[in-house]
């Protein structure tokens, strides 16, 4: 990425979203226009290979791209980046013929594929699903419920995790186009923040796909994979909204007056604002370094093989746990620096706080994430930090 | 109080605000109907004495009625209680003519009043409020723009706080009938949670009232000693969201399948809640002692002379303060109970996430109400705790 | 209690303690004059009955008492209080007999017991304890090692908690005297903290004892009663070491110079001591609750009986946690506070940090507190506060 | 650095310190031969330039050895970093006849230096220092008391800040041979953590010093350049107490029976562990990342006048402030984990807390570094992070 990259993405921020202002903050039909308007930046699904037409850029580069989207809107960051979950399953254990079908597309029109991962009674335990795959000649027929997908509605594709019918053991990752017969919205999720973005409940009825689209290896371990890439991503929304709060706390108190001055003159401000630079500036680092680990892994030669033994990245799960944390200790300091006036609409700190909320809770709550972080990197000595 | 008042409480907040769902979590226009419900119960402005019609229960007996509407829900419970502000002054310092023309409606009819204290230039610094009563005759003329004034719409008169216009260093408090000439609802606020009350901005526009309006004492002492008892009673109303967010997470916990048990089962769950529960526990002692402390200087032979010259209280500040924080962390904790369904509105805990905020907020941020601490009652040594 | 009493018991801190400095900061012998003069104060165990000479106060009377101590010393606080525990165990669950050979004693001598019952293998889980007492003839023979045991070494007697050896499912309490044969004291701890206290681990080796010195009921459930009120003590320690950290940040902010001025004129300053003042205000609320609560049930006709049912009170779980955890947020504060003066010896700050942590730790961490809080009293619906 | 110069610090800790025992923490006279040991390593004052006989280490390789010294003892591993400060602005501003005279013996004899800058009146505001340098013909002539100062008493040199006595808005760096006359070390510090490190007051009285010992430029910014790389190390030293702490606690899990099996399967004590986890991966993050930025400032060309300009560097800043309050978290935590045990001397925890308490305190407490942070990274918006 260049330098230029992200100056084109500041002004897509500046030109589409603005001052962070609550007009996105509805549950508006998808927000067309303004997704036509970052396509025309050339940096749709910016993490896409450069083989099948994308820019090819680094999670670290995503990283930052993400930043600067949610310093605008965190729903539209959110939307713009889950779809590296499922790109990224496919670009790594997909055929050849399936990458060359779904990424070429996905990199040339900006478009979008969902993951249809958890159910209603399987949030945090995956291998409990109930969705399952029948193998019917050279088909496989899904049927189940899936509980949230993201951009599951205009997707080009979803990327199901389903269990064997003829094996409970054995659980699949399959490619099914959103156009295919059987696929039901079953309805759209009305979210507390991130409101720009659209999450779907999702059935599969007897829905038929070849069974070439089947990916290589274990469903759950391949979704493992992918969320590496869209938990560093989220937590790096965390960043982007923690700088608008700041920025705005800033903004405030350069116009407050305060006891015969303004209020950045009084040394608890500074101590407050002191501490968020300084929680802004961790977090940074820390979802840089998990995407170079990420980064280091996507370049080498057996980079799929590599993440298939790997499973879920120790940093990966950290960054998302550290930067829920620390977003949320941002955006609970944030809304009380505004007086009364931060208990209202006018200011849109309200909208700062509901959207970080979902950092912490979306692809794995810190209680699911941190007893995975103990089993596969505590308890081992040598996977120790 | 006997105990059969607290049951009927408990029966108003059953019939009419339910299960804590988000019915009420819209802008509605004033829920008549529910106000009207909560009068036929004979409860409405409880506090009011005895000797004007009302039930002269104490402030003891409010932390529990207000701790059982807040469960049902918080900004019901704010607009029922927060007319004591105003009251109380009146039932202090104002003459007996005052009282009887204002309190006695209030006990009779179940009536509101309003507090307008806070402008915008002058939020946590009220002496630099900028409304001016101007003396002229028997009458005072007042004209400013008063920021934050809950329930001032339908309230029956407004407590206003202003500047003499020949002595910029006096301040008065001054009862105005709401449907003076020159009063002016400029808009009602759009808030983040709480959002069945109704706080609105206010402009006075030479309004005249009669010179006996007055109350006896500084206005902004005055106001200080109404403040005692709302933000005893704004504390209290965190008890009631926090039993709310505890009872949510025990029934969601009760139903959610946990590896091959119930949530119920889980170690972690029952530390999270026993946490929850020591805090709700140690709000409960705080408020009722806070309250009992009002209470009984209420109860003295002098109490106006007394809150006259103590002013703010320190436990009604120190309630307000750490129930706002205390009631923030569970309500934290409480919205990464639920997995992903807590991010969605079809569970309570985002408007109670929201409704929770205005605890650290109204009525004085927590900076605001420490430095008032540190001055009035950690410097003197001897009014140290 | 009379307000005199608590005046002789800060002239004794006065005199005997001083300023909270290190000088009790080390593992000395027991310090005999200091617990002579304390004595002299007459007010050694004072909860014990007036019926056996005791100055009956209550435990409300308790925090005061132990707040003030704790204000000198929270390691001599907490020798003068850990009494509490066995002697009302014996007070409400020993023959007559029991009661008036050794609790008179401890009234008129203001002598000492010791629980034992932790083990080495049974801390949080004493339902696992180790310690075996054989029915023989007339006698019980105890034989076992308990881990913590404070002042047993100069206690007039130990109150001992064994399993039945004749059944693994039955839990005794036992008064043992001090002088019987078999006991010995393995060996004092070196602490961290509280270094004026002593707590010793204990081996009883074929130990005789009258079987009349059994106490009725289970042993464990005994137990439980009788940390209601040690428990509670304990946390009002806490009170006492928390407003020492507060008038010594008060006393050095005075001295210290800062922009001009002195550190008393920072608002950063206020803020850290007008939180610290707030937390100081709620431990004291709480644990006069709770100790009301236990007051409430020791002044009734049945409350021997009523404790056996209730067995761990809630609110004194919750003081505890409280208390430790507010504690410790204060100390850690605190500690921060004087530069890098801070970090040496010359200030009491790194003793009363040390001191501090004990009462997160001692009888009970807080994640077993909390687990016994969870099932205890938020499964069942009612008991919830 | 090799991954073998690691291996070799690793054998240094494991041999000459061992299992973060007690055994350092006692005052001790300097542990001669175990800094013998550590030069015998060929690694003391690692980060000294080759051209000077040194490894040349990079300050992020002087994280990762700093790590490993603390995971053994903090102390030790502070006594052996700190000299730093002082070796690293005689190499930027100090003449090549002073360098070859001073840094030179140092990357021989793994000697000492010591930096005076803080006094009693003076810590976070430097700028009121009293300590006078006087010019008398070729000489300089220093007089004053200086607070603390690290290895002052063993050093080869002490780096001293003085105002000068013609000029009082002029700051002096000057270079002070250990032996020079009229240099008396006035004590020790008897400090609450850090044992095995040694810290003294120092008074300056009419010593005598060349005028070239002066350093070029202000002495107050190049105090501040210093302080760059030992803020980095002084945070790294969290990491290592952090990791120590995590795997004491580990350790003990695996041997305490907890439930009928061992504490290890308890999930609460996966997600303490988990949670301790994240945060030693984070500081790891971030420790490197500052480190880096430093390395890239003194691998430029221009790195004196580029430090010059900037000063203190951010990300030093947030270094030390995350990594205090993070380690702070973490052995809080900690000292929780191992029931009554843990308040004993027979594990290390109590001496790990008390070490890791200096991370918050020594060169700058948290408030005077967020202010530092606010006015310089703050309000000016493109130095934002």
């Amino acid at each position: 990425m260049e330098p230029r990259d992200l100056d084109i993405i500041r002004q897509f921020v500046k030109d589409e979203l603005g001052d962070g202002s609550t007009r996105l903050d509805v549950l508006s039909e998808k927000p067309q226009q303004l997704y036509e308007a970052f396509r025309a930046t050339g940096h749709a699904n910016w993490w896409l290979p450069e083989e099948y037409g994308g820019s090819g850029f680094s999670l670290e580069d995503g990283v930052e791209i993400v930043n600067e989207i949610a310093y605008g809107d965190a729903g539209v960051a959110f939307t713009l980046l889950v779809s590296i979950l499922g790109s990224s399953v496919v670009q790594l254990y997909g055929s050849d013929e399936l990458k060359a079908r779904y990424l070429a597309p996905m990199a040339a029109g900006g478009t979008f594929c969902a993951a249809l991962g958890s159910e209603r009674e399987a949030g945090s335990e995956l291998n409990r699903i109930g969705t399952v795959a029948e193998r019917s000649g050279s088909e496989l027929v899904l049927t189940g419920e899936k509980f949230f997908a993201t951009n599951a509605d205009f997707a080009d594709f979803l990327l199901v995790i389903a269990r064997a019918a003829d094996d409970p053991d054995e659980y699949l990752a399959i490619v099914v186009p959103r156009d295919a017969p059987g696929i039901e919205i079953v309805k759209r999720w009305d979210v507390i923040g991130l409101r720009a973005s659209h999450t779907y409940a999702v059935t599969l009825d007897n829905c038929r796909v070849p069974a070439a689209n089947q990916l290589s290896g274990s469903g759950l371990r391949l979704l493992e994979t992918g969320l590496n890439a869209s938990r560093v991503l989220i937590a790096a929304t965390a960043i982007g909204i923690a700088r608008r709060i700041r920025d705005h706390c800033m903004t405030y108190a350069k116009e407050k007056r305060f006891r015969g001055g303004s209020l950045m003159e009084s040394p608890v401000l500074a101590q407050k604002l002191g501490q968020m630079e300084m929680q802004i500036d961790v977090m940074k680092s820390h979802c840089r370094k998990a995407a170079r680990e990420y980064d280091d892994i996507m370049a080498g030669p057996d980079a799929a093989k590599v993440f298939s033994r790997k499973g879920t990245l120790k940093s990966a799960l950290t960054a998302k746990i550290f930067c829920g944390q620390t977003g949320w200790s941002i955006a609970s300091a944030g809304s009380e620096m505004f007086g009364g006036l931060g208990y209202t609409d006018e200011l849109p700190i309200g909208k700062l706080l509901r959207d970080m909320r979902y950092v912490s809770i979306v692809e794995g709550g810190d209680d699911v994430l941190r007893e995975l972080l103990f089993s596969r990197y505590v308890v081992p000595v040598s996977r120790r930090s």
